[in-house]
């Protein structure tokens, strides 16, 4: 028996603009990047969203060909799947929202079908703090691994019920200027130690193109972003990490320090696919013979000798 | 007998003011740090810059006792030393030149003594281009490695004969934005590919914080910035960065790409102890034995297991 990956977060349409093209209605959403992410490892996953009565069929049936349980996606009669459109800069590292219609999302509360309230590890997508919660409140047992993945706006607008979600997890995943937002710190190093007084063992700071550290009290791993020539789209990036390093970490059951550096490392090598494609095209038709020349690349990347 | 290296830069008085703190006059220029940098390496080093009048003694006897070779280093009666005042921002990553008064700089024409006209190694530390050439062309012999370091103003202003400068040399170092400004192109896989192109066979892109890549043609190594607690003056890091590579270099006289990422590796540890204090105190007062130590923790730092 495999083990199982409960995966919550948003489904969504996406409209994209990039210098490199640009897309009226794709699918996206934290818990789409995220399943397709970790769908590549051996383990059982199962997604937990809301979607529209405009929802196509052939994307519910994607994510069943990926062998993703779909059971807890509640599809909303009479209403729209959440929507995001958001437009990329030429240097790609800055971007703006243009529209975010939250349709099913405003009122959705999740609710976890009785056969997949024990995963061992639940990776909570960039979602309402709120929304967050009530899907850990409903789990019969506690997982060996609660995963975060959260934003500026839940900590502008809802901190306290944030911290409430802080506090309940293991490991944390934010961008650079989140943590510096959450903690007042500057200083990366001391950011994940305030973070780490607020919950979570682990804290993963991620840096976009110049990749990602993950801190472990007083261990620091710095995994680098893998250099490319093409990034057509960004979007997903983080989500695609997440359930990389999610996915790993879920057939492997193994949360040492060494073993959750090799989980940054997937993590990474699936976010360096995503951003070569628009939304999840890279994921959808991805080989997993790909995968061991990027995990090459990135042990050349980053290997050095010197004796001291 | 050791080898030698060259270095041609300025040398200077700042005034530095940083979130942490405030000097009006200490010791700075690109010579001078890369000279007390190089200088942890067994090897022979000569400096080729100029002071003014004003320039204390004690300074020159401080690079004396660090056993650098000063003869090349005039002193221009009535004149004074080339001046910058600089503030850094809160986060220390965007720096606003206060002051230049460039003194003695304005018409500093280099002269190498004979001895010092056959090096295996010359280190171009950032300054006009105009008398990187003039340096070069003293040589008596082709050295074994030219290695360039300049920046956006001299990419603005003297494109053409920072072009011929270029073409001379064998490693080029710079940061993300004057790759980009100096190729016209946004991913730095394909401005360092351009780069190639205009002569350096390595190409070193800083990233301040978040490390440096070094590319070799389709060679890529990626160097993380050891992540500090306490940052307190960024003024340096580059030219450390240099002339620890340098210095490193010059030492082994192996330029393969395996020992091309050891000296990137020395290179960041260098910086890594520069910032941590104002100006040149780090460096000054650095010991050889805390050398292993921020060694093992880039490795540390960087050392992941995975099989594929």
């Amino acid at each position: 028996m495999k083990n199982k990956l409960l995966i919550v977060g948003t489904m969504a349409y996406d409209a994209i603009e990039t210098p490199f093209g640009k897309v009226d209605k794709i699918l996206g959403g934290a818990a789409t990047y995220i399943g397709l992410s970790a769908c590549q490892f051996s383990l059982d996953s199962a997604v937990i969203s809301v979607v529209g009565e405009d929802f196509d069929m052939q994307h519910i049936q994607l994510l069943k060909d990926k062998k993703i349980d779909v059971s807890g996606v509640e599809i909303v009669k009479g209403q729209e799947t959440f929507f995001w459109s958001g437009k990329y800069d030429k240097d790609l590292n800055t971007r703006t929202t243009l529209e975010t219609r939250l349709n099913v999302l405003e009122n959705f509360n999740p609710i976890i079908p009785s056969s997949l309230r024990s995963p061992e590890v639940v990776m909570l997508g960039n979602l309402s703090p709120e929304i967050q919660i009530k899907a850990i409140e409903q789990l019969k047992i506690r997982p060996n691994l609660i995963i975060l993945d959260t934003m500026n706006f839940w900590m502008d607008h809802y901190r306290s019920k944030l911290d409430q979600v802080i506090e309940k997890v293991d490991v944390i995943s934010i961008n650079e200027e989140e943590a510096r937002q959450l903690t007042g710190e500057y200083s990366l190093v001391n950011a994940a130690k305030l973070i780490h007084q607020l919950g979570p063992k682990y804290v993963i700071i991620k840096k976009g193109e110049h990749g990602a550290l993950l801190f472990h009290h007083n261990e620091i791993f710095s995994a680098p972003a893998l250099p490319l020539d093409k990034v057509l789209d960004p979007t997903g990036a983080g989500d695609s990490f997440a359930g990389g390093f999610a996915g790993y970490l879920t057939q492997t059951l193994d949360f040492s320090f060494n073993n959750m550096k090799s989980a940054v490392v997937y993590g990474s090598a699936m976010a360096s696919f995503t951003v070569e494609k628009f939304g999840t095209d890279s994921l959808i038709n991805y080989s997993y013979s790909s995968m061991a020349n990027r995990l090459k690349a990135f042990k050349e990347l980053t290997t050095f000798e010197i004796d001291f």
